[in-house]
């Protein structure tokens, strides 16, 4: 499919000389261009659109990544609340476990979608209070923050309501852990919250202290996790809720 | 650290009844409540904001990841462009290729990097052009792609300048051959171009027709794609251009 911008530049172009009556017997010379109309109405060609096929069979079912969904590091995902019609493309994530950051009880439907998938439920749950009432508190993150690195867990999926601000929070702890610099956190933060990024999450992420998770660490990307998972496995990692099988 | 969100609670609230007079003797009961100050200025304790330690030795290197820097799937990034102050944080990634989409020649020091670290340079020229005249070429878009979904080239980063439109249609076009329904497509899109999203990308990704990648599944996540490596093995592989080492 090709759009044809220079359309208009192919409308006939003249240069005139034109002398304009004074008074005072000056002549003053000016150069004007004339665009003489087509004689012709000109009918421009239709543009084709050609979508591609859309059958859809069973082989090619379309997946429906949750709201605000994303890659974070190897094995661990991010996103808002999940419902149904994602649970085929969540199935092909393989997913080992879900850390939930709402205090909310979870669902049954997606109950039962974890118990038929063999997933197992982290529940942390954070108020989604508004700001200037929001007080993210650090001990649970902190305990989120260790199953999110224990490699055991993976692939594993972060959300809470629409992955803006306790998913947010919580993975900009983990890339302080990851010794990323604050602005390349902040960045990735708004980048999901968008219109509605916090300033009081960004001093929280700023202010968490990582000194305590020194002896795990946790570089980005797969090539050195082989190594950050055995030495985890020597850490004392709490389950702080179990559901599902 | 804790604020104290109810300090402003605590003062001295008295509900008390007054009556307002009146001409025509009729009598209004109004109840307001009078705050009264506190006798005494309060002093309100300074809010302890205890930053963590910030002592950066060479174990503590803080990581710059390039702009808009994100993990696309298991062995794919994207970004905008990097500079010297993200090297040592791409060196993090074990990269094995860059493709670049722009037609501008990639800068000494970039290439000296990719020289250092083994890393094999795909340029695909796409001019930056502003919109209305836009024109993602699809054969370009369709020949990176080949390269993209090459496992042999993973770790793999994908980068323009802003790493948004370019960028962001390749990924997209990514994405649909990963199924992904198209609203998921533009959500992620436009988290990258916020602002800056172009219809007109939007446009050329709808129509892109991934028809002729069909023989390539190319799911998404990391638990699948040995397989599709295996059958990309099978397949006509065509590096365009090779540069570095």
């Amino acid at each position: 499919m090709k759009f044809d911008h220079n359309l208009h530049q192919e409308q006939q172009e003249k240069e005139q000389t034109v002398v304009i009556p004074s008074e005072e017997n000056m002549c003053r010379t000016i150069e004007v261009a004339i665009i003489e109309p087509p004689s012709q109405p000109q009918v421009l060609p239709a543009v084709k659109l050609t979508p591609p096929p859309t059958t859809v069979n069973d082989d090619e079912e379309m997946f429906i990544p949750p709201l605000n969904f994303a890659m974070v590091d190897n094995g661990i995902f991010r996103s808002g609340f999940p419902n149904s019609t994602n649970f085929s493309f969540l199935q092909s994530l393989s997913l080992r476990s879900i850390i939930y950051l709402c205090p909310e009880p979870y669902p049954e439907a997606n109950m039962d979608f974890l118990m038929a998938n063999g997933i197992q439920l982290y529940q942390f749950g954070i108020d989604g209070a508004k700001e200037p009432f929001v007080n993210i508190p650090e001990d649970t993150i902190r305990e989120a923050l260790k199953v999110v690195i224990d490699a055991r867990n993976h692939p594993l999926l972060i959300h809470c309501k629409r992955g803006k601000h306790r998913t947010g929070c919580l993975v900009g702890c983990l890339r302080k852990l990851q010794r990323w610099c604050l602005t390349s956190v902040f960045d990735e933060y708004q980048r999901f919250a968008a219109a509605k990024a916090r300033i009081s999450d960004q001093r929280f992420m700023e202010l968490f202290d990582t000194s305590s998770f020194k002896h795990l660490p946790m570089p980005f990307s797969c090539s050195k996790r082989i190594r950050a998972h055995s030495l985890y496995r020597d850490s004392a990692c709490q389950r702080t809720q179990k559901q599902g099988s």
